[in-house]
């Protein structure tokens, strides 16, 4: 083993090198850890749904054990404020907790019964039922800006485990020591409720060759990704290339376009410049729904709405990013930015000169240099913002309609701008997974409802989301069994019900026991 | 334009060639049909649920309408029988009728709402609701083994109308004629119903440019096929290449195992062996679903039944197959397994000596040869089936164990052998879309819990199927709107629940008002 497979967590606010040493997963390893997995898959798809629900909570419940040395190694590792953090943490326990109630609640597997019909002429109708099963062992890749809620037991984990898929963990390398943690708070859990051990797996690595062999791994079924275009696209390519194509929900990131509609920019322009600084600022930009581009017309109020961004964006501090890596990046995109022609600096926010931060930077162009520049339309993950400003409705039509696919877009706007831009939001909604009124993409609710997704290039998976409690039909797929002996199957499929569940019988939804 | 870009439909029958001539779609023909199908899109998606079910219904009528010279013409252009192609047009008609039904209840478009909570602390809680909407304009390839039922208005096409997508048909060569009229038919329905003329539209050709140059275009948004596993992956690959990777729904067939067990075998011997009989001649064993492998145990019970199935088999007169090409390739198939080390024929159907017609051919071998043979795992499309001989239920689960992914399994068996044999339907249930027990796999019922559908490679999108009502969620993707007013939300998401149909608010499912 050559000393470039070992690694070490380094601190962004100070770039030394963390205690721990990591080592890059060897294939060997690899192999192990999916070989476990389907072994665990075989019992652990099998478990009831109280069992299934019970480890998700013991899940959250020794996250919360770890205490505050899970937070204080996240800190060392992210640069993320402490009480971000707590509240990562709160997330990803509430996302566990959810899960649970879900799988606990059971309706979700889609029962459905159609009873026989032996009579049937000229055919008999057999009896069929339908659920939906767990797909098989998922690799799971830590999100670099998420080290809590979309890394080792984040949202793609929980899904998984409530899906009843056993999962591997590929950690995201800028923060291993907090992978660590968590996976050993995973493993506690596995041991209490007596899953199986190899129900969960984390493998550590700094390069891409430990990924790509998890992806190409033939027992792997599914993946779940959250980070740059780069890497998600390269995951798809490997994944479809394989003997056995599989799903790879790779969420990938979009600069989630945000509209001010003329009344609304007249009117509130102040409230919405503050209400954008504050997103466009949050967590240093570091969100994949941070908002990357807006859209006014011009006018007056939007030389005010300028005024007003820029002495609130001003007064933000600079910040720390998530490692160098990222860093570098955010600065080199606006270094490119800044080559676009016709496009200016318009506003920063407070230049540190601390090493590792970097200022807030809002850029203003033209709907006509905008639509000459591709990359305008790139994400730059961090806190900048474009603004165009278009002379027209119609351009401002015309920029919706040349939108790429979008995790989101935002519209601002009064009751007299719905009227006239009704348009609008039917081109938003074929562009985007969520559209937004009067509010800021930044904050994604993990709810019953949230869509976080949306068409390529912002996911490999259009159908999809990756917050949520929709987010368990990423892992499952549907199966019947045609004219079985109620001992032969699951007992969400049994006549009297035993699960409680909603199911689909002969076409009407009921609770109620099959005669 | 070359005499190459023109073709006819020919009686497979005779091998003549019948009236009226077809040209290739040229690139211009294709996109133009694309982009009328966009246009269209903006439209038709907008329609309510009871103009699209309306729609539906008229499409059903006019295909209806058309009354024998459809069934003449379709009988003229494929060789199946009359009875088949009245049976086919009713499961057709059947399908757009169940979509209808689907579509008006409303219910499938899973309608979420999340309250706001205003005063949450320490962020308020936004608004959400969810549904789903139509893809885009979506590809349909006809399928050769179903002219009606999975051809020009087949299941795909039902299914992507009831999802509110428009639908551009590459009709199967072998039955141009046939694909026109059903075209006819559904034209009319647009004109009746007042649906935007490029709802629909129809293009033909016999090579396959014609598929590959729709499948690239960028507006088109999902595919559905039914047919080789060639073809399918063939399209899955371009799908996957595009600038914007598309979902694509391929159904690929597959050799549909059957596991007879030990004590239905010495019980039902006869019985079993003449089900098995008719099942793989059916339809001259043209069906995704035929039966090509069938699992045994060495016994003299064994013996017996081959001796069933071969005097079954020999009064099953040789039937015409759909195409020359079809046909050629069943007959070669047949000499490859012939030509397997420890493969014997051991009964066939009666042979007709008339051109274009195929006998039914079974095969025996044992365990172990059969899993020495790659070839033997493919399926062989037509009539014909291979018994593996086991000497053990551990071969028998051994051999289940290395299946890959299959539209169904079967198994027959009595509760002794259920109770034998548990782990069997374990490992099945990982391995197809749909297990049968004491039935047969040919005969797939359109219902609310059907899985047409399987592991790859039996498709490419083992998380659908494309029978059944199901299968409208294949052209839909998820979208939530974060606090908007009433009047901006499609009214599906009204608090007053104007649909009347179940949604889950707040996590309960429910038809009451939001409050």
């Amino acid at each position: 083993m050559s000393t470039n497979d070992k690694f070490y967590a380094i601190n962004p606010s100070s770039n030394n090198q963390l205690e721990g040493e990591y080592t890059n997963a060897t294939e060997a390893v690899i192999h192990s850890a999916v070989q476990k997995s389907k072994e665990a898959m075989a019992i652990y798809r099998k478990k009831d749904k109280d069992s299934i629900a019970n480890f998700l909570d013991q899940v959250a419940q020794e996250i919360l054990n770890l205490g505050d040395s899970l937070l204080e190694r996240c800190r060392l590792e992210t640069a993320l404020p402490m009480a971000r953090l707590q509240g990562e943490r709160g997330r990803t326990i509430n996302q566990l907790k959810l899960f649970a109630s879900v799988v606990r609640e059971g309706s979700w597997i889609d029962a459905r019964i159609d009873t026989a019909i032996p009579e049937r002429s000229p055919f008999p109708k057999s009896d069929i039922r339908h659920i939906l099963q767990p797909l098989g062992p998922v690799a799971v890749f830590g999100a670099s800006n998420f080290p809590l809620a979309f890394s080792v037991a984040g949202g793609d984990t929980a899904s998984a485990l409530a899906a009843g898929c056993t999962v591997v963990v590929k950690a995201h390398p800028a923060h291993p020591g907090t992978s660590e943690l968590v996976a050993s708070a995973i493993h506690k859990a596995i041991s209490i409720c007596g899953m199986p051990e190899g129900t969960f797996s984390l493998i550590q690595g700094n390069n891409n060759t430990v990924g790509k062999t998890l992806v190409k791994h033939p027992d792997i079924k599914a993946v779940g990704f959250t980070g740059s275009f780069g890497g998600g696209k390269a995951l798809f390519d490997i994944a479809n290339s394989r003997t056995e194509p599989i799903p790879v929900y790779a969420e990938m990131g979009s600069t989630n376009p945000v509209f001010i509609l003329p009344k609304a920019l007249r009117e509130k322009t102040e409230t919405i410049a503050i209400g954008m600084a504050n997103s466009i600022t949050l967590g240093v930009g570091q969100f994949c729904t941070n908002p990357g581009l807006t859209f006014i017309e011009e006018s007056k109020e939007a030389n005010k709405y300028f005024d007003y961004l820029a002495t609130s964006l001003k007064d933000k501090p600079s910040g720390t990013m998530l490692s160098k890596g990222i860093k570098d990046a955010y600065e080199i995109g606006i270094e490119n930015t800044l080559k676009i022609d016709g496009v200016e600096e318009m506003a920063s926010g407070r230049e540190a000169g601390i090493s590792g931060q970097v200022a807030a930077k809002i850029f203003n162009t033209t709907f006509e240099k905008y639509s000459k520049s591709e990359l305008l339309n790139e994400e730059n993950f961090g806190p900048s913002n474009v603004v165009i400003t278009s002379k027209s409705k119609e351009q401002i039509l015309e920029a919706a309609k040349n939108l790429k696919g979008h995790l989101t877009a935002t519209v601002h706007g009064m009751n007299e701008d719905f009227d006239n831009y009704k348009e609008l939001f039917d081109i938003l909604e074929q562009k985007v997974g969520r559209v937004i009124i009067n509010g800021y993409p930044t904050g994604v609710e993990v709810c019953h409802s949230m869509v976080h997704g949306g068409p390529y290039p912002s996911t490999t998976a259009v159908q999809s989301t990756s917050v949520g409690t929709n987010a368990i039909k990423r892992f499952v797929r549907p199966i019947c069994f045609q004219d079985f002996p109620e001992s032969l199957l699951p007992s969400a499929l049994h006549n009297s019900n035993p699960l409680n569940i909603w199911r689909l019988v002969n076409g009407e939804l009921m609770k109620e026991e099959v005669v």
